[in-house]
């Protein structure tokens, strides 16, 4: 067993009386989303109890004791349920077939969690209407940013459609995912041409399959088409042609693959074509998209990832960090109602810490969904565990003070702040076509604890955890305990060890790995540390680029001010002495020393208890993630001793301690 | 005209009464090595002179004033020649086809500078045995280390055998180059497979196009060739099986490409097997190859390039500068006669300056090549100029002190110091399929210097940089000038504007091109600056690695104390504070910012002084190579800006003069 079932490994468990005595499952199976949860209900019940309930169609239902009923009801909210049980039969109510499905899985999880059925009686609804995962799978079958194999969406610039796939679209809909984008933002080549007849069978093929699982297909978009398909010699989003021709293409595209939902674009950022090109602004861009897709119901995400990529490390005034507020906030209102605008969680690219990004609670006119990066490229690319979910919580639970109440990250991206039902969430996803499909076998909790957040963000970062070791590796004190403590560790851990105080990077350059403290220093991309003989740190109050100033009051005046800010963002905005004394009493320099020492105790705590499930978990499993323990526990080092080394040396100031530094 | 002929692109020149007169050329056109040379002759006067002489057998020959007599005479040294004009007719004689050859090269070479040819009367012989070229060539057509295109040897695993072969021999056999090996000594995929019958045809084909102009094919080896051709599991050098292979192996490739010259091979060296595998020596491994080419008087290169390219960057004792002495220096004198062992010029990798390798003067009884690179791996990439001649000539003159008289480098790989004829030099070419074969037109001066330099080493390395001008671009005085300039003052300029006094690297990695001071500073190559607040450099000296010590008296003492060591090597060799003082009375801080001030403003000059050619070279040229100038302009800033920027941030000590620093 190499777990590429993932969370839905079902194993014989221990259960209840009322599940032991499940023996056939009524639900209206024509409907194929109801389907295949009761098929899911099915498998898991034959598996996990060990009895496999016979399937009715709806028609046969009436109300038995041992069964479990699949219902509509109108009344419960979008893509929610309810779930009762009523003298041994168990009820499944939701008014969309999406809440049945997901209900269905929540009965799943009661079992393997091994919870009483008896009385049970919960609803629940989906706090993020958008709940969606990013693959950026380039068609030759590499994905950019991935760290779990290759794609197993693409292959020599075909799509795949197999039995992979089936399984993926039951991991998404167990955890609550309800949509997807394939292909990578960065859209080239081959995949500029998954809007032309060449893919239109396989994509339908592949958006049915999801569709059967509440899914829905996107793809990010080549904003260059109809230059790239050869077809106009412009882009421009006013050229009437250029806007008759998107609308003749979606017409086509939307016919022939009518389950898909929309696009998802990248365009202006890192060398990507987009409306600046002539002098059009975003809205321009977005808008005639829209428009071309909104007869289908198509959505237009339109990425904010937009700065400029060719900075002179000189150049004291130019602020990436302000370039997608800057380049967005004057647009705020202006978007059709089809289109959503993803904006990543903070303003510089998925750091182990930076504050959030001020466009949450600066725009208040336009649909927003937040962006978020399951792929750990900044936090150990897979090969360190990280587990994302508790820094995900910290920014959704983020007050704005956009509103006097509803005014977190949470209550825009979820609809609530200004009544929008086009926004949500999305990560950057984490998969590929290794075995464990997340390459360590502890990061496949980031991709289980983003949909259940996405579907249900009250449950704390532990709750998420617990549920995911408890569903993969089975009910067991110690392996809970322990995994427990690596996953909740994890993230402070990375955190000490590597960039200090939320100054960000500090990694080799292009593969975005291990330390390399000057790495991004003298570069164009717009990410500095300013670290000299004396102080560290980028200057962002009012004194320097005025980035503080972009949030809403009190978060600015804090922001502003090194005695205010947040300590974990103090260098993030502001350049300061060595010698800054912190909160703990420490200087800047002794906290960064001292962090980093923890972070490899840390490390070494995390893989001792790791130890002890020796011969509690499979063999395979243990030792394929053994393996990357110990590369993280040699490496955690390496980032210590770096950047130890690096501030000794350039201050010239030993340890208090007297540790070794070299 | 693109320059496809580089230095051999004959025009219409002014040339003396004796020139204008010739009519026929006399020669034993049997032999085709002489034929080559008779028929260069009459291309080159037909273009030069604009009369085309005609070509007469041998036997013809009488004494006829308006003629050419090519002549084999005995007695004259090997591969040298001897010419002379008597009553108009101009005689080369020699005693070997080569000499021949090089005779009529000589003379294109007097008729293109201008010379006049009544009484010539001149004798030259080569000084290096063997004058080769390494291509790092791939057989998918990519070069490592490649800055002028890809391969023209080899596309798409296939070897090509087209009009460009002969063109690249016509340049190499002018030039006096007699070898050459084709393919990349680290040697995958096909390439080992080039030691098969697939690829004897075309090789055989290629060989007899070099051998039409005096030149040895060579190959570089796959040492574990036995076991990547699946036919052994075993690759020891002390194994009869294995031994027996490469025998019958080399029995069939010899007699399949009866003019290959031998092989070159890199084992044990970054990542490429070797005898280390097997506890074996080197000597083990070079023999062992040895024997079996013998019987075909085929020779082995040996690379001497052997390091531990894993070193922890806190370890201060392992010195990757030592490793070629430390593996080599014990098999003095173990190595059978054509074994060859081809050494670095410095003991670490190509740098703008590096000291002597101490092998040379360390070994006393093994056959010695050196290796230079003109392909600018870590001197600008063919971006920037940077005229290479002036510190192999330096490299050359080194005095090794290991016998009283002829202890220079260039006498021992001469063959004069020990009595051998097994030696030479080697250089990493620098070409590609760009169509002026350089990338840089300017860079051609390094190929062309090199066979030059390696024929006739006490050219100095003005004289060579005048012909090659001279050669290429015409008879032009403000041309001659302006580029004498540029290409004299390159490699100054170059060392001055990026890593100081011998400190070598503070490149980006992987890719070596452009400013990263600590961009291997905490890697495993061995390869570090240890520059703290205080000081910088690394003690070699008899306190520190020692390395210092492996050179002869009165070398090692010179080496070893700061105040007695040449400043140029001073960081190599020493770790000093930045406040040591140096001859011109600066510190070592101030010299780094002077220096790099400095570099940039010599670039300036060489830019406005080739801008002065403007209208006197062809359009083209002056355009393609003035946009490297504008590269080379802007980058030359960019390292100025960042190595000052790094040194300033990390000392704190400000430039004296007060000058822009970041």
């Amino acid at each position: 067993m190499g777990f590429e079932q993932a969370w839905l490994s079902y194993q014989r468990r221990e259960v209840c009386g009322i599940a032991e005595n499940i023996t056939g499952i009524y639900a209206p199976l024509q409907n194929p989303v109801i389907k295949s949860g009761a098929e899911e209900l099915q498998t898991a019940f034959a598996k996990i109890v060990g009895t496999r309930p016979v399937l009715y169609s709806d028609s046969e239902c009436g109300h038995n004791r041992g069964s479990i009923r699949l219902m509509m009801k109108e009344g419960l909210p979008t893509e929610g349920y309810h779930i009762f049980e009523e003298k041994g039969m168990i009820t499944v109510e939701a008014s969309d077939a999406n809440g049945i499905l997901y209900g269905a899985f929540e009965l799943i999880r009661c079992l393997q969690l091994g919870k009483n059925l008896e009385g049970i009686n919960l609803t629940k609804e989906p706090v993020m209407p958008l709940r969606m995962l990013n693959h950026w799978d380039n068609m030759d079958g590499s994905i950019e940013r991935g760290y779990s194999g290759n794609s197993f969406f693409f292959e020599n610039d075909e799509i795949l459609v197999n039995e992979r796939i089936v399984t993926y679209a039951r991991l998404l809909a167990s955890a609550g995912i309800n949509a997807t984008v394939i292909n990578n933002v960065n859209v080239k080549d081959s995949a500029t041409r998954l809007i032309t007849d060449q893919y239109f069978e396989s994509l339908n093929r592949l958006s049915e399959i999801f569709a059967r699982y509440g899914i829905r297909l996107f793809l990010s978009l080549n904003y260059a088409a109809p230059m790239e398909l050869l077809e106009l010699d412009s882009a421009d989003p006013l050229d009437d042609r250029v806007r008759a021709w998107w609308k003749a293409k979606m017409k086509v595209v939307f016919e022939a693959v009518p389950n898909l939902g929309g696009f998802l674009i990248k365009a202006d950022s890192e060398g990507r074509p987009g409306p600046f090109t002539y002098n059009r602004t975003h809205a321009d861009g977005a808008n005639m998209l829209a428009e071309a897709v909104k007869p289908y119901g198509g959505l237009i995400i339109w990425r904010c990832f937009v700065y400029n990529c060719r900075q002179d490390w000189r150049d004291r005034k130019t602020d990436r960090a302000r370039s997608g507020y800057d380049n967005f906030i004057g647009l705020d209102g202006t978007f059709l109602d089809n289109v959503i605008l993803q904006i990543k969680n903070g303003p510089m690219d998925f750091q182990v810490r930076e504050p959030v990004h001020p466009l949450f609670g600066g725009l208040t006119k336009t649909n927003q969904m937040l962006e978020v990066q399951i792929a750990q490229e900044y936090t150990g690319q897979q090969r360190h565990v990280c587990y994302l979910i508790p820094m995900f919580k910290e920014i959704l639970n983020f007050h704005t003070y956009v509103k006097g109440t509803d005014d977190t990250v949470q209550d825009i991206v979820s609809g609530r702040t200004f009544h929008q039902t086009k926004c949500g969430i999305a990560a950057v996803a984490n998969t590929g076509n290794d075995e464990n499909w997340t390459g360590h076998d502890l990061a496949a909790a980031n991709l289980y604890g983003f949909g259940r957040l996405a579907y249900e963000p009250d449950l704390t970062a532990e709750e998420i955890a617990e549920e995911w070791i408890t569903l993969t590796y089975g009910k067991d004190e110690e392996i809970r305990k322990e995994l427990l403590f690596i996953l909740m560790n994890s993230w402070p851990a990375y955190e000490k060890y590597t960039a200090p105080l939320g100054i960000g990077w500090m990694v080799n350059p292009n593969c975005h790995y291990g330390p390399s403290v000057d790495g991004y220093e003298y570069d164009r991309w717009g990410t500095y540390h300013r670290a000299d003989h004396l102080g560290i740190g980028v200057d962002r109050s009012h004194n320097g680029t005025g980035y503080a100033m972009l949030y809403r009051e009190p978060n600015a005046r804090a922001y502003d001010t090194p005695e205010t800010c947040p300590e974990e963002l103090l260098l993030f905005f502001h350049h300061v002495p060595y010698s800054f004394v912190l909160k703990s009493g420490r200087t800047i320099l002794q906290h960064i020393y001292d962090t980093h020492f923890e972070g490899v105790e840390l490390v070494d705590e995390m893989v001792s208890r790791y130890e002890r499930l020796k011969g509690k978990l499979p063999e395979r499993i243990y030792e394929r993630t053994m393996e990357r323990f110990l590369h993280q526990k040699e490496h955690s080092r390496e980032w210590r001793d770096q950047i130890n080394t690096y501030f000794y040396r350039k201050t010239g100031i030993a340890d208090e301690k007297g540790r070794r530094i070299y």
